[in-house]
């Protein structure tokens, strides 16, 4: 069984609860870009696909980088003068400023209102906040919290460290016929965020189970890594790696109502591109291919300059353009079981056209060869049972010219990709075509 | 006189009633991919163009296929117990399944059933069938005769050959200035049916008889053969001589009153594409333009991948898109005389087009040469005599730098071609020219 | 300070009134291609700056063209039999036909009107006519005036000559700090007309006036010369320094109401084409782009074959487009200070963008720099200061592979030519970026 059977097999209306179930599980916990909380989701991941832990000393150059400080949080609250905890780090670890350094201390309510960060426009929502690189603290809230808040003394207690230690990237190395390979990344450093990106870690979890369990032409590389620094710091210690990667494809937002959106990679018409776009084409639902531009998740560092990697960006609704993107709404509710069905079946959809695209070369390139007289030409109930079957073959023996492959055929005679795919096992079963 | 002055010294639609004419002396020829009455469309041609006839003997082998036994029939019908012919080869040839095996036996309804063919959406109409590379034999008729056969036994007659002999190729090369060649082709195995392709047929016999009274660039070379295995077998029989063929049309259904298609050689942008959508264009009539599929007449083989030669299919209404195609509607009242002259005079522009077309370099090609000294502005009742010949004039001088040709020239300037033609001639004549 | 300053140190308004201004003080010279007018304009413009004159003599081969004998005019006039001067040079210098011989006679009115133009369809208007080379003498008047004239007697006087002398072309070279030049050039040999072409040499003129006080990436040469033998002539003489020229533009009638026109280079897509467009279409005015055709004004010779150079003409409403054209009508009533004022503006964008359009080479090509710890994140009041500077840098650095130049990045992002050259500056103090 190869990847192209896994589709009829899977029954898709469980692995959406499936998603679903495993984004639940992986929700509670308080991810960053270095400490435990990604430790444990990656160790959960372990759990269902055998992916390597790399950890990276903190310290460590990567390019114009160093890997920072380990960040590892306990507790963490604000506790009026009755003592009660009015932001409280186990309610939501949204609640918490990511990376806050350790703070013990007594303060009026103005002295911490320059810690505490809020969002007006959606009152009720705790917005998601970051400081790897500059040190400092902070909480966020929901705005109506924030307006509560009495005059006084606050008790404010961070129990954080950020110390030395080390960035643990997860990756998965299922090899292939060939050394090139397929590129999957998703990033796993956002702590109680949904859509961004448990549904991209999710479904790359599943893909990998079944692609493990399948006949692979390519090899196939998973990556489950900080944003931006876990990406730069896999380029940097895998730099004679990336010449093997021939497509790849960031996932990211993959579980929201939104349509499909694709953005290329910074070539444009890359096979991954040119896949993508036809999957999507032909998927019957509504899409949006965008040209690359350099801004988004790590297609920016893979598509950068100096490395310029095949690599796209799949998601529904793009980072930034859903209201609930980095707040507290991304959450359990907002991703439907539906979608991320969709969105994985789609994917796999991709991924079997780039494992069966290939080029092909007549063998009998002078005039036709005769089908009539091996059978080919249509006959009720045989494989070539209709005219779009004839068709087929006619289009992949006159375009096997070492030139065109099945997506250059399929795109041209809008012939489906999968009809043409078997009409050239049947040619080549009849010895009238050969893999280039 | 070359091939220019032709247009406008024939008498078109004197033409009109002549092709016409001659279709109906061909129409109740049975003619097939063999046999005598191929044969005998050949010697009718010949009193018209010197074709060769090349006779190619059963069992030769062309790339994957064998030419095979020669079919020949003298007779047939269906009589009913009265002794009544209720089908009739004798009333139209279509009646019989071509390439039938003999038979002569008496049989139920129930088992001569099995061998007939009807059109139950067209009731009055009798279909077209062939079974070349599988013995078989049947008749065709229209639904309402079937549906009048009653019960009982018929006696079956078919008094045809399929033997050992040969398949008949007509070819006519009329040499020009130039070895390289323009290739016009059309099917001549097709009994009586007008539009495919007795259409083609007789527009190909009238381009040559005029073409040959004229001067000539390239060398030009005209194929009667019969579809499919016709080609294949001149192209297996001649494949030394296929690097000379510049250019080259299918002819078929060219006498239907629908609008002009032309279908595209594979390659796309071939010169005969270009020239053929520039005469299309400016014509001033609908005209269809179709990207190279790899169905339809001879074109496929032509444009195989092998040989991948720069000839497009030119026709009306394409084969299979009318409903009369390959039913005994395609008759003489199905094509008009006024069409055929229409298709016969589009296809001599696009002709004259081909022969006039080339690339010149300008001899003064820094700055402009002064036209004025040399009476090439415009003066009343000169050469030069408009604003558009004068633009004319500037438009090759400027582009002839060995790169554009009148067909470019023509493409960017939307000037007429015969206009950039003669503007050119007057260049050559001052000096100021020079083909490239 | 460069040219990219000069836009916002000028204050247009005084500029469209300055420019009108110097218009008028040409105007009422009697210019031909060659002669004392033709000298007058250029002493008029030395005024100003510094160009150099070149006579080349009558007699002289330039290609294929000769330059022809000096003309000078110092009175013409028709009388009737009373002794009333009816057509007067001194009136408006248009009443002559340019070139007019010396003619001392009198003849009858049926005579005389073989010699006389006028413009039924415009009957206040005189045409503007010209008889270079082909001897002749004439007058033009409007058609009002012309049927005025009664039968009888007319004195006619053209107090002319044209004799051997030189024809003079004036040239301004600024060189710049490398050998690459800007070309600007602008015809001066129309008498009495404003938009065609005085608009286009006041233009020139004042911006060979702020580029002369500023520091040059690129060597300027603008030409005042005559239409077609000018440049014909000057190409000749010049024929080695042409392929310095890497951009150029005609200026000629930029006063008219109408919006902006370019014509593009033959080449169509030279960076000074790409420039003039994106300048153009960013300026929120409507404008029109046309291709190249071999008819106009002196890029007819610029871009002849032989030379092809990268030479586009800008308009407002292009040569015969407007009634006025070739009139008494195109006077300084016709151009408008406020649309001199919007051309020279456009033009000094385009050039501006010509001389900061480079292409860089990102020094930290592999993954994205830290922006952060340099300072070069987003902050309030800094040079970063809004997420389109975050943006500019980023596209600056993923596309400065040394194959985009920041016009090819503008195309791409849609983000402003200036701010992009801007944060490639910043870069480039930063050590992240070189120039190519």
């Amino acid at each position: 069984m190869d990847i192209s059977n896994l589709k009829k097999e899977l029954e898709f209306q469980k692995i959406g609860r499936e998603l679903h179930a495993f984004i639940g599980e992986l929700y509670p916990l308080c991810r960053s870009i270095t400490g435990n909380g990604l430790r444990r989701t990656l160790k959960v991941i372990q759990g269902h696909i055998p992916i390597t832990l790399h950890e990276v000393p903190t310290g460590t150059q990567v390019f114009d980088w160093t890997v920072p400080k380990e960040w590892n949080i306990r507790d963490a609250y604000v506790k009026n003068d009755q003592g009660r905890r009015v932001i409280d780090f186990n309610a939501s670890n949204l609640h918490v400023l990511n990376y806050s350094i350790p703070v013990q201390e007594t303060i009026t309510l103005e002295a911490l209102k320059t810690h505490l960060y809020s969002l007006p426009e959606h009152p009720d929502w705790i917005p998601y906040r970051t400081s790897y690189y500059k040190e400092n603290w902070g909480f966020c809230l929901s705005h109506n919290e924030l307006l509560k808040l009495d005059e006084g003394e606050y008790e404010v207690c961070i129990d954080s460290s950020l110390q030395n230690g080390s960035m643990t990237l997860g990756e998965l190395y299922l090899p292939g016929e060939m050394e090139d390979e397929v590129l999957l990344s998703c990033h796993t450093c956002h702590p109680s965020l949904c859509n961004d990106n448990l549904s991209g870690v999710a479904i790359a979890v599943f893909l990998a189970k079944y692609i493990h369990s399948v006949a692979r032409r390519y090899s196939w590389r998973f990556l489950f890594i900080p944003g931006t620094i876990g990406s730069i710091a896999w380029l940097a210690l895998n730099e004679e790696r990336t010449e093997k990667i021939k497509h790849g494809l960031i996932l990211a937002c993959l579980g929201d109502s939104g349509e499909m959106t694709y953005k290329r990679s910074r070539r444009g018409n890359a096979e991954i591109d040119r896949i993508v776009e036809y999957v999507l084409r032909t998927s019957g639902n509504p899409y949006e291919i965008e040209d690359f531009s350099p801004y988004g998740y790590d297609e920016r560092q893979f598509c950068s300059p100096g490395f310029n990697l095949p690599v796209g960006c799949l998601s529904r609704t793009p980072h930034g353009r859903f209201p609930e993107y980095h707040t507290s709404a991304d959450n359990l509710e907002f991703i439907k079981a539906s979608k991320l069905e969709d969105s994985f079946s789609k994917i796999l959809s991709i991924l079997s056209a780039l494992e069966s695209n290939r080029t092909y070369k007549n063998l009998n390139a002078k005039c036709e060869p005769q089908l009539g007289k091996r059978g080919l030409y249509r006959t009720t109930g045989g494989r070539v049972a209709s005219p779009e079957d004839e068709m087929a073959l006619l289009w992949i023996l006159n375009f096997s010219d070492g030139q065109h492959s099945i997506l250059d055929i399929a795109e041209r005679s809008c012939l489906d990709f999968n009809l043409l795919k078997k009409s050239a096992d049947i040619l080549i079963e009849h010895g009238l075509l050969a893999e280039e």
